[in-house]
Order: structure tokens, then sequence, then C-alpha cells
């Protein structure tokens, strides 16, 4: 509270902040409260937008292990265990995307009963708790990883989207003439029994708003290449028509102490 | 925005906040928004305790005037304008105080056309607003100045009061030991054409809480001695058994540039 007390002030004075900036401050936290229930919070985007749940990540982050990024609110605790390998696409439309993988430690060794847990948005960019027209289950799941660490599943390929706008956040966001769109990711979080859970997000090279996140969320190397890929053993296991795309990457996990 | 985000973050950083630490804070939020509504206003009470309202009002502070202090939750921007002089006490218990002065410039010389907003808290500590037993204009008023910028009126001694303990803010307060205690003060907003207005306070000397205020509001300047007067003249104009109080307050004013 000391600290937080110490670096506000520092705003106000080094700002010269007027006393009509400030109420313009406190009415967009009154407004920002009026919008804010169970379902939205808009201070979490707030949070998100001015960079401060990407700061609070990147300080939290133990070294040696893959970058972390922001969860984002789109997280479901209640996602389905599937079988590794498994294949979320069904019948919608999208670039099919073999993900695949290892969960090493920072040696490179396998960790044994590591878990993906694993979400993303549909072809038309939304979410499933965006779009009533999507199975809530849609395009996420949890994994446990094979013996050797690895996993693998088929899902499609991310789309950027924006954040909400119709609320104080937005306004902001247009006054300060600042992007409203994320990159195209695929959120992921990583655990395993004595290793520092990992939350994180893998973005396609070719995103647009891959160098403007609104939100801040990209680390260099979670920008990963979607190759084209004609392996024969995956289309035929997926019935896939040849080329899909496929993403190899590895998660390290640090050590708990 | 660019200087908030950069002394936010530099809060964070310096801090090493953890994202335990960050979702409290974005819980202490989201329970401030609920219970926010146009009747009270949580972020504002936080901006007082945080003492940001205080120095937005130190910084924003022109230069050469009396100084200024934090308007607090409870103007009211109907008072009713009232003779110089007015009795604000009917039959009301409490240290009847006359309080006078003059509203001077730069100069010392007298300003014209000078008008006075006052407001204070009853004897049981309580505004109008907190107390549905008085009647709402009870201790507030308007006043013009004389032409020679004097001003005077017979009121109350005031009180200290706790700020409303019953939210989040409250139990910042307690978690982080503090008092909720503000000192007794005088509110008054001094306002005349072709000067910047003054938003102030008076507290009493002998005030408990005075060195301790919670909201940061107290300034050396602003401190003022109760002193017992057995002036005839106003003893008789007020039917006032001897000895009363008597708070003498010269207000300056910086002229508009």
């Amino acid at each position: 509270m000391a600290l937080l007390v110490k670096h506000l002030h520092a705003f106000v004075t080094e700002s010269k902040l007027t006393k009509e900036e400030w109420m313009k401050g406190l009415e967009f936290l009154t407004q920002s409260a009026a919008i804010t229930d169970s379902e939205r919070n808009e201070f979490s985007l707030l949070s998100d937008i001015l960079g401060i749940s990407s700061i609070v990540d990147v300080v939290s982050q133990p070294v040696g292990g893959t970058s972390s990024s922001v969860l984002g609110p789109f997280h479901s605790h209640d996602s389905r265990l599937q079988p590794n390998g498994v294949d979320l696409t069904g019948d919608q439309p999208g670039d099919r995307t073999w993900l695949h993988g290892y969960v090493l430690d920072q040696e490179g060794h396998a960790i044994e009963n590591a878990e993906i847990d694993f979400w993303q948005n549909a072809d038309n960019g939304l979410y499933p708790a965006q779009d009533s027209a999507q199975d809530p289950h849609n395009l996420r799941c949890k994994i446990k990883c094979a013996a050797d660490g690895s996993f693998n599943l088929l899902t499609i390929r991310p789309h950027p989207y924006t954040v909400p706008t119709d609320g104080p956040v937005g306004a902001l966001l247009a006054a300060s003439n600042r992007s409203i769109w994320r990159p195209a990711h695929y959120h992921v979080i990583v655990s395993a029994p004595g290793y520092i859970g990992l939350v994180t997000e893998l973005f396609p090279q070719e995103s647009d708003y891959i160098d403007n996140d609104t939100v801040f969320g990209v680390r260099e190397g979670l920008i990963v290449p979607f190759v084209k890929s004609s392996n024969v053993e995956i289309a035929n296991r997926y019935d896939l028509d040849a080329p899909f795309y496929e993403v190899k990457f590895d998660f390290k996990l640090v050590k708990q102490t």
C-alpha cells in the first residue's frame, strides 16, 4: 500500500493533475463500476489495456521457463479432460492445425504427469462465452501429457479479436487513438506436480496486430510459425486434406523451490 | 494517460506485485463497484484515504492565496443564500461559535461581491445527509460578503467523525491499522468574480485527530483557535450567554490570469 500511494502521488505531482482531470478519473471509475457484474469486469479490462496485467505477469515470471502471458477473461475452470491427441474441430470452419510438443523441465527432460489446459476462439473470432451459437465447450479441453511429456491435439487457427468497446474502457481507447485489437492466440495453462504453473499464450507469427496487442500479451518467445504440413500419418489420423497447418511448441516449466 | 501508465508500472515493478496481490486488488475494485451508486462513491473515498484527493488539491493550489483543502462528500449545491450575520444554530445543541473575517486579495484589500458557501456537521458528528433527524439545510448556507469583504455567522463547534467503514475502504483501513477519523472542521468555498475559487476547510486547533486526518486535509495555515469571547455586542445580537467561542479567519483569493 505504501508503494502504491508513493507512485500514485508521484503520478499526480508529475502530471500536475487538475481537479477537473481528477474528477474525470473518478467519473471513469464510477462508470466502470456501473457496468461491472459477475459476467463482466471493466476493471480487469482496464488493467489489461493499461498493461498492468502484463507487467504483473512479467515481474512474477520465474527465471528459466517458457515466458508467461496474460490469462484473459475467457478461461473456464470446467474444461473437460480429453485424450491426448483429441480432435477439437468437429465440423466447424477453420484452418485445421495440429498443435504438438513436449512439456519439459529446465534441463530439457520430459516432465511426467503434466497437464495442458487449452482454449481459443472460433473461426468467427468469438469465444463460446461471446457466441451462443457455439457449444460452451467448443475449442477447449484439458489433456494429460504422455509419459515422455508429449502432447498433441487437432484444432483450428485462432483469430484476432477486439476487446469489449461498449464501456468506459472502449471510450478511453478511442480517446487515446489506440487499437482495440488483440492478435490471434492460443491460450495454454501448463501444470505439473512440483513445478510452477505456467499461464501463457501462443501467437501465430503472421497474425495481424502481432506488434500492437492492445493488452500487451505478446512475448518474443511465444510467437510461433504455422507451418504447412503434408504429414501422411497425421492427415490419415484426422482424415485431413493435406496441406494442413502444424505448430510445434515445447513448454519449459520451472521447479518449485 | 502515459504518465499514469508509467507510474502504475513502476509501482508493480518496485513492489514485485504477485498475481495473487493483483487479483486481490481487482477484487477490491469490484467490491467497491458493487456498493457505489448515486448516493455513495467508494472510489471517491478511496481517493481521499490514499491522499490522492489531497495531493491533487496541493498541486492545483494557486500560489499566494489561502491554502485549499479537500471538498469531501457532503457538499450540496443547493444551500440557501442567507443574510451576512445569519444565526444557523436554532435550538440545536452545540458550543455557540461566532465565525467572522474578511475575503481579501493577495495585497490584503477587500474583495467586493465575494460569496461564502459554508457547511459543517452537527453536534452529534453527523451531516444532514447521514442523519434524517436533521433538516437537510441544517448548518449550511451561502452568504454574500459586505462591500468591505467582511462576513460573519453564528454556528456551533464542529466535531470529528469517521469516514464510512462498512465497505472495502473500511476493511483496507482496518487491515492497514489506520485511523478512520477526520478531525473537526468547517467546510468553506469562497468565490468572487475575477478570482480563482477556493475550496477549503478550517480546523479547530484543539481537535482530536488534527495530526492524523485519515484523508490528509489538514494544512498548517487552516488550523484556527476557538477563542472564548465575552463580546457584549455579539452576545446581545444573538442572545448568547457569555462566554461563547469566536473564530476569526481571513480568506485570501488569487486573481484569475
